[in-house]
């Protein structure tokens, strides 16, 4: 954290000399170009998580009293909006590529990572929401709830939660990685 | 979203006589003070989320084949995770409070804002990852889900399932505070 703290205070001690001296220049310009790099592997999980729960899907050779021959992600609504926030998110960091190719022509500028800590921080929340969300329902799935006797699904469906638990997992990937995204943006803002 | 963006370049152009001119300091002092009133209001919902959910507890007087006697917080993990996540994220907000006085004493001090954004990403994601769990068991126990044989328990359960709504409205407020906390914290942070 000392670091982080330090940082614009040598970057105020040297701002007369900021456009002369390459250093914090360059040291902004590698944060960008990593932004640049963790916004396609964001990309890349949320997709994946948004296309693993959306094709989860399982039918049953037999069925019993309780369960009936089919299990797929639209049986949950918590599941559809996992898949249309995934998509979003995705959909979003894909558009906001430009804005990061931006940011490593020009590492200084303080607009495009203003508007790219916005947008990240509420795509955050949002992968956040349905990520958690779908959690507590895979949870369920894999262990039930004996008091309020919702029983665990995964011992018929035994497939679909494998893939929803991934998707989960992805959606994980995605945050952690929005965290970072909005971390970077807001160490190299300050001038 | 142009006001966002305009606000760094003008800032850039009077950086020469910032110190003298007391106006963009006086603007970040308002926002500061206005971060530091904000912060009490997610204090409060806060912890009332985490109190609301922790005192719900129905006790039945009857009891069916299916349902027990009683409904309480800790029947549901995910509402013991809801209660911890809460405390924490209220204790944060109380600790953080000192920095936003610092903030409103230094508003153009880069330091504690960076501080206070980078913790207020994390917890406002651990915010919504409780909230939105709860929320996602919440729903259950109000509609319950046909195609898992999931029986909506909120019929049995009336005032347990009012007291777990009201915990995790408060947790949507505390949510929104923390996200808009974070982009007031990043807009003032250019110098």
């Amino acid at each position: 954290m000392s670091t982080v703290i330090d940082v614009p205070e040598t970057s105020k001690n040297v701002k007369g000399r900021a456009i002369s001296n390459p250093r914090p220049s360059g040291w902004k310009k590698g944060i960008a170009i990593m932004d640049f790099i963790l916004r396609l592997g964001a990309i890349a999980s949320a997709l994946g998580a948004a296309a693993t729960m959306a094709t989860s899907d399982e039918t049953l050779p037999f069925f019993t009293q309780f369960f009936q021959f089919e299990a797929s992600y639209d049986s949950f609504s918590t599941f559809q909006f996992f898949v249309i926030t995934m998509a979003f998110v995705g959909g979003y960091l894909v558009l906001s590529l430009p804005f990061s190719v931006i940011m490593i022509m020009r590492p200084c500028a303080a607009g495009p990572k203003l508007f790219l800590i916005i947008l990240d921080t509420v795509f955050l929340t949002l992968a956040t929401s349905s990520g958690a969300a779908a959690t507590a329902i895979v949870y369920l799935a894999h262990n039930g709830n004996q008091d309020s006797n919702w029983l665990a699904i995964c011992n018929q469906f035994g497939d679909f939660c494998q893939q929803i638990s991934e998707a989960v997992v992805a959606s994980f990937v995605a945050v952690v990685v929005l965290l970072l995204l909005v971390v970077m943006s807001a160490v190299t803002l300050p001038n």
